[in-house]
């Protein structure tokens, strides 16, 4: 679909609805999504506009520079994008393959619309499974050691292939400060505990030692601090006595797939808007 | 809050948002929500709009004159509420007294926004809760013989009190067709099963017989069809071998009391529209 | 029901269960319900038997130390109780009514079998609920320089009607470890948050400032540290940016009330189990 | 695990427990698990025992034949099965890939325990991902013409086989009566509603039609009625008017895979029983 997506947020005032809409109507364009949110705390105005852009008489390249005096008027942040670019994506994986198994199913299949350019690991073992699905595979290991030389890497691939979204697939290493700040709210972790709840290393562990009733998985943006970043989405599932460890491990990856898989779609479709470490989700 | 709240539904054309957003914006008025939505398959634009009118230019009677030019333009169908008014309800019991007491103690609590005026019974049994409530009880007994002349008291006491909403919590009698007829989408009911599995009499037990693994409740708008009409909300509760009957019956009644507290929230607030027997439901 | 019920945990081993099956049926029980769990990491075997004694050879007072030599043998701890004694209930309440309302309504409609003896507050505000459900209420206000008369004051009113349970619906206390002590297990808490995140003062409120997209309840038995008692249930409700804390609050009390009514039951109907600070619930 | 599993259904009376517990431990066996359940409507009592044969003082084929004579006093149906035995599975698959991948990842990393050593479409779309997991694949078409034959064909590559399960993994053709009696119970299908709404054809058009709020799928046994074997494991997600029908099928997706997954998972570890059409799951 030709479309224009607006992300936008500024303080509330009167009048915002009606020069977006008169933007988009006087120059032709058929609004297909108008989300609109107002945090009364902070009196924040949020918006996703989504319009038809077939018989818009701003070309693509011009829309941006158009809208700026609107966006200056109001003090909006705004980002434009458009729905038929497909975003290209890096995954990073380590050994546990259930998250990306599954996220190449949906990128085949094209629920995940995107184009997956790349596989990163520290570990040699999905191979097979980038090769099935036709993506080239770079082996990176990391330690302490290398740590710099290793993201040095990783930053130059990621670089080469234009990659706009970054995917931790249980990827079990801690990307560092710099690495984190030339993708702000551009890399979605899966992190398999429902935060606040365990943060940190073996959640599930923690989880069934403390006699929980439920767990549950959480997908959200990575920032300097280890599982502190705005939340996309989270869910969860039942467990009982009758679950061991093992069980509670089990249980967790069907929660974690569809988290993840549920947050990497909005990111691409462009729903999420983030502002003081939350996240708006129009879904 | 004092604010205005229009629901629209007209064909999909370009403009419609710029022209609501200018009728406000243009008048003082400041959008606190737009919800909007539109069906692709059957081209319809639907839209709930709230806006502050502490400020606006037009008086509150004044305001449905004033939009009728643009919802002619648009070939609208519109209603126009005020979010400081308190609907005038009744609610219609029979023996079980779940729900009843459930919305009784959401009303007190200011959670459910409205003035219970009445309930009608054709039983006697929870008058003593009504009494509690402060809430005046009619005992009006049904059956074949006499259901004429008990809806048209029902109707008369329904007038009297000017009533906007009704309520069915666990009502066990059917409404006749002109009697729905006059509150068109204001009788909600609450039925206990997962619909459309399960319409009619007895729906635990034929989930029991069936040996489904969940089990659920479902509020709609009343019809002339039994347990036909647009759905507001479903709601559902795990079920498993160890369960009997009775434990359907419990449990069931926790989701039935959620399912229809939300769909009556949502009413009040003027969140539902209806079309084509579906809602949208701007939550 | 006339039925007898043990509760037993014992270090596992061979024969356990043919040597509780066989006290039952030769002496001329019928077994209602057996389960059974094994902790493999600490080797416990954990069990609940319910059986019919309407011609049990044994009468009843004389069971315990029938069964004696068995738990001796085995190692076990046991509890023995019967499906037909009503226990001895004290709800401990401050403002909120949500869940005492529900509470009283489930126990007056028999799906908790109990007898609600008498209500504690440190406010008098829901004196008039306790009125309509004729249960007697006690205001017994709590400061920092009163707590221990008034701790002694409970103590004797819960000792004087022979109370079983103490359930805490929302009571904003902090029981004194010398008064839990005379409780073991025996106090139910709800918390309103998904625990273990957000223990202790208002979790709604810092559930929303982190902008997580599930809240939740829980239920434990209380212990000397706060909100870490054995949990006993849990459950929860998701939320979106659309909603203010306000609404966060409104959802978590459908959860609150459930979650605490579950654990109750349980408790009730000698399902839970506690054993290393956690539950084993055989529901 | 070297263990032996026994599923019991037979009249309750007393002193079934005892008698199984006692075969089990005079003969040296340690119960691992002991699942009981009574249905009182029925009076029928049912038993899943699993205990460790490492000990055992009866050889595992002389098993059976040394329980009969308990079985036949209370007149049980009986079977008996091991936990090491890899049971033999046959995937059938027409167009649609994700539960199928689904399944293979699962039997993959060992979440399902199982050989599948074939898999048969009447399709020859999904052979390169049998290719990858390194499994059979038999491309079968099928019409109204050549059903007969066809399942012939199927029939003859599941005898060679010795195939114990079969699951339909969205398989788009209906078994006929004779091929199914050939698997009673053995044979497990994942439908894309929660039934028993929208049996049959095109579910999710009738859901999206009918404007329901939660969609859902169910897994059962395949009977030679359509859509009404017996229930194994059903699950839901909810949805929304923004939901369009392409929503529904993609969410659909996600709860089909978790709940076929769910199903064959207890099938392949005897939690399983059926009786009356209905289902006990001894999870």
């Amino acid at each position: 679909m030709e479309s224009a997506i607006l992300l936008i947020s500024c303080p509330d005032r009167k009048g915002i609805v009606k020069e977006i809409a008169s933007f988009i109507a006087d120059n032709g364009g058929n609004i297909l999504h108008f989300d609109q949110h107002i945090d009364y705390q902070r009196e924040i105005f949020f918006a996703r506009v989504e319009w038809d852009i077939k018989d818009f008489r701003i070309p693509r390249d011009l829309i941006e520079e158009a809208f700026k005096p609107i966006a200056e008027k109001f003090h909006m942040d705004f980002s434009l994008h458009f729905g038929d670019y497909l975003q290209k994506v890096a995954i990073f994986v380590s050994k546990q393959d259930h998250c990306f198994y599954d996220l190449m199913q949906r990128f085949k299949s094209g629920e995940l619309r995107g184009q997956v350019k790349l596989v990163i690991s520290n570990h040699p073992d999905l191979k097979p499974i980038a090769d099935f699905f036709g993506v080239p595979y770079y082996h990176i290991p990391k330690s302490k050691e290398n740590k710099k030389e290793a993201e040095a890497k990783e930053l130059s691939l990621l670089k080469e292939h234009h990659i706009d979204l970054i995917i931790l697939a249980r990827y079990m290493q801690i990307l560092s400060k710099s690495f984190v700040d030339k993708f702000r709210n551009r890399i979605i972790n899966i992190h398999h505990s429902f935060l606040p709840a365990f943060p940190g290393a073996k959640p599930y562990h923690r989880a069934y030692h403390r006699g929980v009733k439920i767990i549950g998985a959480t997908s959200h943006y990575v920032t300097e601090i280890l599982d502190e970043g705005p939340i996309i989405e989270q869910d969860i599932i039942r467990v009982s006595h009758r679950d061991s460890l093992e069980d509670f491990i089990r249980k967790g990856k069907d929660i974690e797939r569809i988290v993840l898989a549920r947050a990497v779609k909005w990111h691409l479709e462009h729903k999420v808007l983030v502002y003081d470490n939350k996240t708006v989700v129009f879904d």
